[in-house]
């Protein structure tokens, strides 16, 4: 069944997207050129690549290098319209956006691609002190908690307090907490510990929790070893099968066994945004909404979710990964199709995942990479990461027109 | 009169500098590699080049580029000790300072070059709307201000509401005034009006209203000229002998008119931080502290002042000018002749300043330069800045170790 496309006053078809993260623009830029009338809403001004975040929070790059003013990347098509905006209702009769803080905005398709927030499994109290990776905020406040514990330590007499505040603890070790902590590892053993006086670089510890089994779940077992080497190399103390109990302001509490620490960071759960309260939908336990092979919503196929937010099925019925590749081609996918929808009436085709590949970085020389049948791992998967990286970054000007 | 050096447990002085500006910095510099301890008490773990904070707030640099981590800075020399701290008081008699948190820091010579604020000459409740330019945090809020403004203009319907959000009013026509709102007619005339849909630049307007009779008053007549054509050529509307009546969240009032703003940035007043108060001596109107020839403190010979915070008198009795090439010259001196004077009882010699000419810049191809009897302009004065400029920042590496 398709809804019937109802055009604008002006006879153009009236596309929403909600959420200028990589599903939202992907989709945006496919149909920028094109006589639909797309209106892109986000919360921010800008696009922010999230994979980079680690980078910022270790003091390695600005915030303003991984972000880009949403109006600069699709300002060359016309028929794009920037709102800035909170959303706060979805209309699904009367087929409206309602925004916080302006008008309603009226739609023929629409689009949600809002993302993810962390999840900390039922204890929101831990969030206080254990910070998770998925805003600028964020980096900056695990940026500013780490440089500020060992200025603390710096002016400390007493050598257990002196430990426990250059100790940081990650927890999680997917790709984002095995990032980090040997971004960390670097920051606090190498780069910082030389500019004090009082501080013992030995005594900077970085220990990454893990409740499963091995690092980098998400790769080959043979990548998750080498990791693992690899960030033990680096200074890390890797703890795997070790859940959390406990999260409070002086440490974490795992196995029973109470860790210290300056700075906790939290890289364990994530949980889609409120999508599925506003269309009223049912949604899996992350909170993800359930999606049909077009990634439109069951019975409502004037409305597709894509990315974090969508629990999509691949061929084989397992749920598709939370990664940037895949929220890119799904709004690819979308974006593409949508204009021969609205204009002649063509059916919306199934979404097909096409996996190029799996790369995570362990410091800064080091990187495993999964490309199904080849695996790459140390310095040649970290120039790979890199290329990757610089070319995805790439078109990343004007950079600072951006409200953090 | 001198103070008798009173040397630590380990035989040697202890110099205590508060505050990590051009006047501090200049100062621990000189004193490092010597057997003088030094101290250096900054409340933020970056030296801040306030001097190109416009291009922060205007969106063309980012925090980053202007900050360097203090640590950093003085790594080199091991007799430097750097504490994050927030000073509360000064005991003059048993020669300490007390932090808010930490012990208290004995000194035999202390250098207190804690710089400057903005004033609103007494109206205080101006500052909630119009936001000076001191501060990292300064700089972004009149970033978001005008992006904002921008952002509300797009989605507005009303004509002369949009016009007023998409007006800059800025306050004082001193450099900073000047340089503002050059950088503001660029950003809002060109560079943003270009990405909206509904806006129209041409409705884009920046204010710059100065109570006295010229802008850049510092500087020769025919500078000022010159700067005010330059500044109406980039759109900048240009109001002299137009003293600030009144503040609110709307605009502002000058000379009986009012103006409706989105943005108002205030460049017009300083104050002196509170040296004054800690010391218990006697200050001028804008708090700064009257020191002697040598930059002391009457009858205080082991404090000295330096750079914003003090009232230092040129040859001819009249009063140095709050500028960063003054700060580091007064710490270069102090810092320079401190240690003869505390190893080897030489006197403190009287400070000079040596001009070495006067920058400022509007937009981004034209300044004026003031070199006493040689007076540059346009384009030629701008390479000039810019070759000061690079020069005064290169070494900023490590840039974002910074908590901001």
């Amino acid at each position: 069944m398709t809804a019937s496309p109802t055009p604008d006053r002006a006879g153009r078809h009236r596309v929403v997207i909600i959420g200028a993260g990589f599903a939202g623009l992907a989709a945006a830029n496919e149909l920028g050129g094109t006589e639909v009338a797309v209106t892109l809403i986000d919360r921010r001004n800008y696009h922010l690549f999230v994979p980079l975040l680690y980078q910022v929070a270790s003091a390695a790059l600005s915030p303003a290098d991984i972000a880009e003013p949403i109006r600069r990347i699709v300002s060359r098509h016309p028929n794009i319209e920037v709102v800035l905006g909170e959303v706060v209702a979805i209309d699904r009769r009367g087929r409206t956006v309602a925004l916080a803080d302006g008008p309603a905005i009226a739609y023929d398709r629409l689009i949600v691609a809002t993302g993810s927030t962390h999840s900390y499994f039922g204890h929101d109290e831990w969030g206080r002190h254990a910070t998770g990776l998925k805003t600028i905020e964020d980096a900056r406040q695990i940026r500013g908690r780490v440089l500020m514990a060992f200025e603390q330590a710096e002016i400390c007499d007493d050598p257990a307090r002196q430990e426990s505040l250059m100790t940081t603890v990650v927890v999680g070790a997917g790709p984002t907490g095995v990032e980090m902590s040997g971004a960390i590892a670097e920051l606090s053993r190498h780069t910082l510990a030389r500019d004090f006086r009082n501080i013992r670089p030995q005594t900077a510890r970085v220990i990454l929790v893990e409740a499963g089994p091995r690092v980098l779940p998400a790769f080959p077992p043979d990548l998750s070893d080498y990791a693992r080497r690899a960030l033990e190399r680096l200074g890390v103390t890797v703890m795997v099968d070790t859940p959390v109990e406990d999260v409070t302001a002086e440490g974490v509490t795992v196995g029973g066994r109470f860790i210290a620490a300056g700075t906790i960071v939290w890289g364990a759960g994530v949980k889609a945004s409120p999508a599925g309260q506003w269309l009223g939908v049912e949604t899996d336990r992350a909170g993800r909404v359930k999606v049909g092979p077009d990634l439109s919503v069951p019975d409502q196929p004037d409305i597709f979710v894509l990315g974090d937010t969508a629990l999509a099925l691949s061929d084989d019925g397992s749920p598709l990964p939370g990664l940037a590749q895949v929220a890119k081609q799904q709004g690819e996918h979308v974006g593409g199709h949508l204009h021969a929808h609205l204009t002649r009436g063509e059916p919306m085709p199934p979404f097909k995942f096409n996996n190029r590949g799996n790369l995570a970085t362990i410091g800064r020389n080091s990187a495993v990479a999964d490309f199904g049948k080849t695996h790459l791992k140390g310095f040649v998967a970290w120039v790979l990461w890199g290329i990757v990286h610089v070319y995805l970054l790439i078109g990343f000007s004007n950079r600072f027109l951006v409200t953090v």
